[in-house]
C-alpha cells in the first residue's frame, strides 16, 4: 500500500467533502435531535422514500430475489430504493464511506438489460445492492480501512470476492465504516468518525465491520459482508439484531483485500454475510461456495457447497441434535439479558425435542491470550502506515470528553518472531486438545454423537456504550479455534425481566466491575444475539443448525405469547 | 518437548546401546568394505534371507496386499522378512533409528489372527510393514528427530497419523534417520550418524526423508512415510529412485508429531509416502484419504479421496494434456543427467500424444527467499533444544575431514515477527501472481485449459557426494505455493551419454560453479528423478499426471530399446 505524504488533516478534509459531494443535496433529511436513540422509524418517516421503495427494502432477500428473477422488480428500482434508505442510515448513524450512486445504478441497468434481453438471471444474486466492508476493492474506488493515510488508495482490479459477487448477478453499492486499524470491536476513525447503533444511539454498533452492522438494521441495504478476525462480524450482528456467519477462514476468498496485520499467516480473517433475515446469510454462502472460488484466490479450500453437511446427513437429518451450552467464559458472567437469552435458548430447544449439555469453557482464557499475542505486532505495522501523515494512533474508542487528552502511543517494542511463534505452537496444541474435548463429549450427548455445536454469547452484555465494548474473548476464542460460527437474534433488552440481579460469586475482578456497571436501562431496545458454533469446515452444517435454533426460538416465542394470552383470558 | 540435562554424549552412548542391542546377533551380516559403492544388491548375497524372504521383499504393493488380503502370505511372514531385509540395509547404508522388531511381530501377529478369525481384513493395508520417519510417534518408542537432545523422549500416545495407520491395518515397523534439525536435505545426525545412499555409497540419499530414501531404496521396506516443508520427501525420492508424494499441507495429518521450527504457521510441512512402486502412492493416499482423518486432526481439509479429480474428469480423462517444462530456476542449469531427464520426459509426452510447453520460473528465486527468511528463525529453537546438553548445533553436512574443525554457530540474532511478515506478505502477494500465471497459460496449451502441470529437476543434479546436497531451491518454490508435488525416477546417470558438455552461457556464479564441478564418474550408478507439481490440492489429479507420464516413459523407453535392437540387427 502507498504511504501518503500529505498531512493526514488534509487527507481528511479532502475526502469528507467528496463523500459529502457523493450524495444528492435532495436526498438530505431533517435529521432527528441526538436526544432521539433510536433511529430505526427514520426511513419511514423522513418522506425520502416512496410507499413502494419502503416495501421493497423492508422485504426479505428470497422475496427480493424471487422478484428480481421474474421482472417484477427491476435491478434498478431495488437499487435506487436501498440507495436511498442506506442515505438515510448514513445521515443518522454515520455508516457509510465509499457512495456511488450513478456507477450503482448502471450495472442495475445492465442487470435488467441482461434479463430482458436473454430472458435470464445473471446469476443467483441477480440485481441484489450488496453492503461490502471497507475492506474490499473494488475497482476504481478507494479503499481506506478507516485511515486518513489511506486516501487516494483507488483499487486497480476488484478483490476475488468482489468478482463472485459480479458473477453472481449481485450488485456491490456502498461501502461501509470501520475503526481504525480494524482492530476494535466498535466502529471509530479519523477519517469518517463515529458510527452508532440504530436501535439505540447512545450504543456501538460494534465493530469492526460496524458500518455493516448499523446500516443493515437501517435495513439500508438487504445484505452485507463483513469479515471477523475476532468478533468482527459477530459483535456488530448481536449488538443490532442480524444474522451472520463468520466461516472457517479458508472457505470463502480473501486475497486482494487491504487490510491489517499483513503477512501474519496465523490467525486469518475470514469474510461472511450479515444480513436481517436468516435465509440470505444461506443463500449467500451457497452462492459464493457454488462459484468455484479457489479458481480466482490459492487460499481457498477446494470444496464447494456441500448440501449433504447442510441436509445433516450424518446427524439423522437433525432430528435430535445436542447442544453444548457455554454460559461464560469462566472470567467474566454476561449481564441479565445475555443469560435470559441462554436461558429462551435452551428453553427452545428442549421444546423441540433436542438435547441440551452445559459446556465448559476449555483454555478459553489461554485462547483468547494467544490471539492477543498476535496483535501485539499490530502496532508496529500501524506506525509505518502513518508515519509519513503523522495520523494519530487511537489508543481509545471512548468519546472525546472535555478533560480527556490524547495520550501516545505505547512504545512500539519488537516482538520477536521465536517469542511468537511460541504462542502460535500454544494455540495449535490447544486447538488438538479441543479437538478431543469435543470428541469425548460423545459420551454426554446421548446421540452417540459428540456435541453437534455449542451456543454461547457473544459479548459479556447486550451491547455497550461507545467505548465501552471491550471484552472479546467470547468471539475470539472461535476465530482462535478457527470453528465456524453463526450469530443469531435472540431477543431484546426488557427493563423488567432484565432487572439488576443480586450479586453472585464473583469470577474475577473484572467480573464484579461487570457487574457492578450493569443498568438495564442503559441498553433500552437494545438486541440480544447468541453464537452457535461448529468445528472446523463445519460451516454448511452450522448453518442449518443455527436455523434449528432459530425455529425452535420462533416457536418458543409463539407459544409464551399463547401463553400469556390464555394467562390473562 | 523435555529438554535433556545430561551431557549429550552420554545419550549419544545410551541410545547408540540401546538400538544395538535391538538388533538379534545371528542377523548380523558381513557387512562389505567401504570402497564398495553400490550395495543395493547385499540382501540378495548376504545368505539372511531365504528365497521366499527375497520373493517377499521384492514384491510390489499391490501384489503385496492382495496375497496378505487372500492369506496366501501372512502378515508375520511379510513383517519378518522386510524386518530382516531392513535390518541388512542399516548395516550398510545407517537408516534406521528406532527399531522394534518382537513389536512389530505382535502386531503383525494379531491382524493374520483377526484375518483368520473374521475372514476380512483389518483395512486397506492389512498387513503392509510401513517404515516411519523419526517425527512421527508410536506409543513407547522414542522420536528424537536427530537430536541426542531428545534421548528418552517417549512417546505417551501415537500421531493421529499412526492410528490411521493402524486402522488401515498397517504395520509401522521401523522409524527412520533424518538430518539434526531436520532442516537439511541431507542425513547426518550426532545420535544416529549419517545415511548413505544404496545405489552409491559415496552419495548422500538426500533428506531430511533420507532414512526412509535409503531403506526404500534397499527394499527394505514395501512402503515408507517421509515428511516435506522444502523437498525432505522429494530430494531422498528422486535421488534413490523412488515415486513420492508430497501432498497439500493440509490434506494429511501432522498434528502430533515432534519437529522444529514448531508454532510457525507460515509454511507447513506435510506427510507423504514414498515407495519403489508407482501404486503404493496412490493407494497409501486413497487408504488415508478416505480414513476420515479431519476428524482426528483439527489442521487437515475435510475433504475425502476424489475419485473423479483422480479421474482426470474436469481434463478429458487425460486423453491429451498440456505440461509445462521448466528446465532451470533461472539461476543454476542443471546437470546432464537431468537435462537428459527432462528430454526423455518431454519427447516421450510428445510420442504419448500430449502437449508440451516451456514453463518460465516466475519469480522462483523471489519464493525461495520467503521461505529462508522463515528458517533464519530455527537457529534461536535450536539452541534451546541443545541448551542443557551442549550438543553442537551442526553448521555443516560436509564429512569430518583431518583438518575440519567444528565452527561455532552463528550469532542467535532474534528476528522480529514484523520483519518476518513482510517476507510472509510477499510469498502470499507471489502466490496470488503465480495463480494467476498459471490461469493465462491457457492461451498457450491449445487445450482449452491452463497447463494441467509443470515438470521440472528436482536438484540442478543427479545426486550430490555427502555434504554437497545445496540447491533446494528446485522443490522448495512448491513449497512456498503449496502445490502438491510428484517425485518420480526416468533414468540412471550413464558416463557416455552423461558427459560434460561444453560450456553454456552462466546464468551466475553458481550456475558456473555448478557447471564446473560436473564429472559424470562422481555420480555412477545415481538415479535420476523429476517431480511434477499441480495447484493447491490438486493432489488425485497430479497423482493421475503422474501415472500419465511414467506410462509414457515406460513406453518410450520400450520403444527406444526396441529402436536398438533393431538398429543391431
Amino acid at each position: 500500500m502507498e504511504v501518503k505524504s500529505k498531512d493526514w488533516r488534509t487527507l481528511v478534509a479532502d475526502k469528507r467533502r467528496r463523500q459529502a459531494d457523493s450524495i444528492p443535496k435532495e436526498w438530505l433529511i431533517v435529521t432527528p435531535p441526538e436526544s432521539i436513540l433510536d433511529v430505526t422509524g427514520v426511513p419511514r418517516t423522513c418522506g425520502l422514500l416512496s410507499e413502494k421503495e419502503l416495501e421493497i427494502t423492508g422485504t426479505d432477500v428470497v422475496t427480493l430475489l424471487g422478484k428480481l428473477e421474474s421482472a417484477e422488480w427491476k435491478a434498478v428500482e431495488v437499487t435506487l430504493a436501498f440507495y436511498k434508505r442506506a442515505i438515510v442510515a448514513h445521515q443518522v448513524v454515520n455508516c457509510l464511506t465509499e457512495i456511488f450512486i450513478e456507477r450503482a445504478l448502471a450495472r442495475a441497468k445492465e442487470l435488467d438489460e441482461h434479463r430482458r434481453t436473454t430472458g435470464r438471471v445473471v446469476g443467483p444474486l441477480h440485481g441484489l445492492p450488496v453492503s461490502c466492508k471497507d475492506m474490499l476493492r473494488i475497482k476504481g474506488l478507494e479503499t481506506t480501512i478507516g485511515f486518513a493515510s489511506y486516501v487516494g488508495n483507488f483499487a486497480d482490479k476488484n478483490s476475488p470476492l468482489i468478482d463472485i459477487m459480479y458473477e453472481c448477478g449481485a450488485n456491490p453499492f456502498v461501502q461501509t465504516n470501520v475503526p481504525q486499524t480494524l482492530m476494535w470491536t466498535e466502529t471509530h476513525n479519523l477519517l469518517f468518525g463515529r458510527t452508532l447503533n440504530p436501535h439505540n444511539r447512545s450504543l456501538t454498533p460494534g465493530g469492526s465491520s460496524g458500518g455493516e452492522g448499523a446500516l443493515l438494521a437501517m435495513r439500508g441495504s438487504p445484505l452485507g459482508i463483513g469479515s471477523d478476525i475476532g468478533g468482527s462480524i459477530r459483535v456488530p450482528a448481536a449488538f443490532n439484531g442480524l444474522y451472520a456467519l463468520r466461516p472457517t477462514s479458508n472457505r470463502i476468498p480473501s486475497s486482494g483485500i487491504v487490510t491489517t496485520l499483513t503477512g501474519q499467516d496465523s490467525v486469518l480473517a475470514s469474510f461472511g454475510p450479515m444480513c436481517s433475515d436468516r435465509a440470505g446469510v444461506r443463500i449467500w454462502m451457497q452462492a459464493v461456495l457454488s462459484s468455484r472460488p479457489w479458481l480466482k484466490d490459492p487460499f481457498v479450500e477446494r470444496r464447494g457447497w456441500d448440501e449433504d453437511a447442510y441436509g445433516l446427513v450424518e446427524r439423522e437429518k437433525g432430528k435430535s441434535l445436542c447442544f453444548g451450552m457455554c454460559w461464560d467464559n469462566g472470567q467474566v458472567v454476561p449481564h441479565p439479558p445475555v443469560v435470559r437469552a441462554m436461558e429462551m435458548t435452551r428453553d427452545a430447544l428442549i421444546a423441540a425435542g433436542h438435547k441440551v449439555i452445559d459446556w465448559q469453557p476449555y483454555r478459553h482464557v489461554d485462547l483468547h491470550n494467544t490471539l492477543n499475542a498476535t496483535w501485539a505486532v499490530g502496532p508496529e505495522e500501524f506506525t509505518h502506515t502513518t508515519s509519513q501523515t503523522g495520523e494519530p494512533i487511537l489508543q481509545t474508542m471512548n468519546p472525546p470528553t472535555p478533560n480527556s487528552s490524547s495520550r501516545p502511543p505505547p512504545p512500539s517494542a519488537s516482538v520477536s518472531a521465536y517469542s511468537l511463534w511460541q504462542h502460535q505452537k500454544l494455540r495449535r496444541e490447544i486447538r488438538e486438545e479441543y479437538w478431543n474435548v469435543w470428541n469425548e463429549s460423545v459420551s454426554r450427548t446421548g446421540t452417540g454423537r459428540p456435541v453437534d455445536a455449542v451456543i454461547s454469547p457473544v459479548a459479556p452484555y447486550a451491547g455497550a456504550p461507545h467505548g465501552m465494548m471491550r471484552d472479546t474473548s467470547y468471539t475470539s476464542i472461535w476465530n482462535a479455534l478457527d470453528y465456524p460460527s453463526y450469530s443469531f437474534p435472540v431477543t431484546t433488552v426488557d427493563i423488567i425481566q432484565d432487572a439488576k440481579k443480586p450479586p453472585h460469586k464473583f469470577l474475577s475482578v473484572r467480573d464484579q466491575k461487570n457487574y457492578m456497571t450493569y443498568d438495564p436501562s442503559i441498553y433500552t431496545n437494545s438486541p440480544v444475539g447468541l453464537q452457535l458454533s461448529g468445528r472446523t469446515s463445519e460451516d454448511e452444517a452450522v448453518i442449518a443448525m443455527a436455523e434449528i435454533v432459530d425455529d425452535a426460538l420462533k416457536a418458543f416465542r409463539v407459544k409464551n405469547a399463547a401463553g400469556c394470552q390464555r394467562a390473562k383470558l
